[in-house]
């Protein structure tokens, strides 16, 4: 097994304004190749802490990725300390400079003084150009050991770890045979799959290892088989295909899917329409839709109504449906759905209202009480969902839910 | 000035299927106090790598906290290694056995025999004990440092911490007075700001630090003040008013407040009310501005105007200009901040129209270009920005700009 370490860097971290979000996402895609993490170490922006790092970590891993203290300004002290720790010199690269200049120049800028030190790279380090940010990585050898160093900006590394550094590790290192398939379920706790798939799981080969994976709203369950078992690729099909048994009705997707990029697939794929009506989710199911690139050739847009006046006056909701049963409820939801459909002109639509709290909440109804709709032209199909009592939860756990009904009712499985 | 490390235990950060929230909850609370993290550590749950985690911690801090691995089930290690480092012994302690049995009699449950092995605390350590759940926490003293044992579950950690071991700490230490201050900046890059207070960073006084702290869309300036400086309150003050009048154009809030919490306050406390009208942006200002309690009093809804058509029907953006101008362009951003203004009859309006990309841009207007507008019953503001070519940064600049440039008007800035 070929073991790697991080460490990330920055005081940020240390005093606790920031959250480290940075090692496990790493950690997972090093995981993904078939690296294993020994040990996480987050310092501060001192010089010989971060020396100190480095010498401890590189007798432990033979891949050793450093985010963070990349930026240009003094505080910043990872490429000065880099240069130092292998004993080079700072040079001018044209390719690094030319990616600021794209970067300021899509902002409309000019490059500062400043960021043309960016451009500045040690002389003994491989290039990881960045086409997100101004901070270039950097990729050193050095006694048959390799040292990352990328940007603390999580996008900025993402993209260098997903197009460069994954794939060279991969070729640099013979990483341990690894296959993982994930699946992805929605609207079950994870306690409750536990029990669902105990048997299954305590009986499976001691090469392969479930991950429980929460998330606000769904469980992704990774199975990764490990090793040279020469029939792994079956072997792991059929286990995967006894657990999808298992929990059929919850699954949504597999492997890297979000429910939206699904929704954007089955509507692209029979050329049908959207939109959604929102309350209580305030707009976050319509930023899920738009956050899918190409999300315009099937989503029109939403009715973000929050207040009642708006529900009746853009949704048709019934003015004495609202006195009567209240804005959350099963009635509401349903003219809501059907109110944007036809206003909208479009195939399908969504629609959501309830109670994310702090406050709001009654005997009858409690904070986390969302009505979720979903209609085409032949029915509308409400339900209700009790979600807890922490707002942002309670707006992310019915987002999702609400595509989720949206899904189903497209493929025809409600 | 007294430091502490923070050792996090467990495979599930190893493997990223956790993030590490109580690394820092924990540096929060130890920076109030007085304490300085020096390091965070992560190791799995393996006897030879948490040893070899307290060797290092205990040169270079005071106080190690450990978090982790105190769960009943034999893959978790900690209070074993514990007692092997101190070289002490487990004996039965009738207070923590007391906790066990209320928490299950809580749960209609008797103890198990596998629990009933919680109650068992290595001889020399101090118990913290647990009121939240059955793993107490263990206090060590050796050396004239401290060490404490916490377990991993967060809120279970955070009562002890909360109730026993700062307090303690503060007792047995004379903690190091810290303030930190922070301004908020919005629409001016992290180069940019550091060019125009260089001077300013150079001559700060040796105790205070400035730490740039970039996101999405804006910068956060986080000065440090640190040691006994008997003026350290005033001079604070003094440098943190120098700073503000140097960068005061970009400056949006103080200390933890977001854009959408700060427009909440001034529009609650005018008691104006704001709609949206959403293009580029796809819903995620409206999702910023309900993700606050209570938005519901000054906020009625959004038009996510996806669609050319939705812009035309609902917002009554003409259809000439549409074809002259284009969706993207300075007119139809007014027309939408205008149209719904009236549309929702409220006070404040904003809109968004750009591309978002990766598609969609030409030389004319590239991917990255965003036309936001803010009305108010006399003026309607509309401003050209260029966003850089990442579809999700796109979004969160344009969202968080949006929601400036609406608090410029509303404090009468433009």
């Amino acid at each position: 097994m070929i073991y790697a370490e991080l460490i990330s860097i920055g005081d940020e971290l240390l005093i606790g304004q920031v959250v480290n979000t940075n090692a496990p996402w790493i950690s997972r895609q090093l995981n993904k190749a078939g690296f294993a993490v020994k040990q996480i170490t987050v310092v501060g922006d001192l010089e010989d802490e971060i020396i100190n790092a480095l010498d401890l970590a590189r007798k432990r891993a033979d891949i050793i990725l450093i985010t963070g203290g990349l930026g240009p300004t003094k505080d910043d002290l990872t490429k000065q300390v880099l240069c130092k720790y292998f004993n080079t010199h700072l040079v001018f690269d044209p390719q690094a400079y030319n990616d600021i200049e794209n970067i300021f120049r899509a902002r409309g800028r000019e490059v500062t003084p400043t960021n043309r030190t960016q451009a500045e790279l040690p002389a003994s380090c491989i290039p990881v150009y960045n086409k997100n940010g101004t901070a270039p990585g950097m990729w050193f050898h050095a006694d048959g050991k390799v040292f990352v160093s990328m940007p603390g900006v999580p996008y900025e590394m993402e993209a260098m770890m997903t197009d460069f550094v994954i794939p060279k590790l991969m070729q640099e290192f013979k990483s341990t045979p690894v296959i993982h398939k994930t699946i992805l379920t929605q609207g079950i706790g994870e306690s409750y799959l536990s029990d669902m798939i105990a048997e299954w799981e305590n009986n499976l080969p001691e090469y392969m290892k479930l991950a429980y994976l929460p998330a606000a709203g769904m469980v992704r369950l990774r199975l990764t088989g490990m090793g040279e078992s020469k029939n792994m690729e079956n072997e792991m099909i059929i286990e995967t295909g006894k657990l999808k048994k298992l929990i059929a009705p919850y699954i949504y997707g597999e492997e890297d899917e979000t429910l939206a990029e699904i929704i954007g697939k089955l509507l692209r794929a029979s050329g049908k329409t959207l939109a959604t009506a929102e309350s209580c989710t305030g707009g976050n199911i319509a930023h899920l839709i738009t956050s899918v690139p190409g999300s315009s050739e099937y989503y029109v847009g939403s009715v973000v109504s929050y207040s009642n006046e708006i529900k009746k006056n853009e949704l048709n909701v019934n003015a004495d449906t609202l006195l009567r049963k209240g804005a959350v409820s099963e009635e509401v939801a349903i003219q809501m759905a059907e109110g944007v459909r036809k206003k909208y002109n479009v195939d399908f639509a969504i629609s959501t209202t309830g109670i994310a709290g702090p406050d709001g909440g009654s005997e009858e109804k409690p904070v986390g009480t969302v009505w979720i709709a979903v209609a085409d032209a032949e029915k509308t199909i409400a339900k209700k969902f009790l979600l807890g009592t922490n707002r942002m939860r309670v707006i992310q756990v019915a987002s999702e839910t609400a595509l989720n009904q949206l899904r189903k009712l497209i493929i025809g499985q409600i």
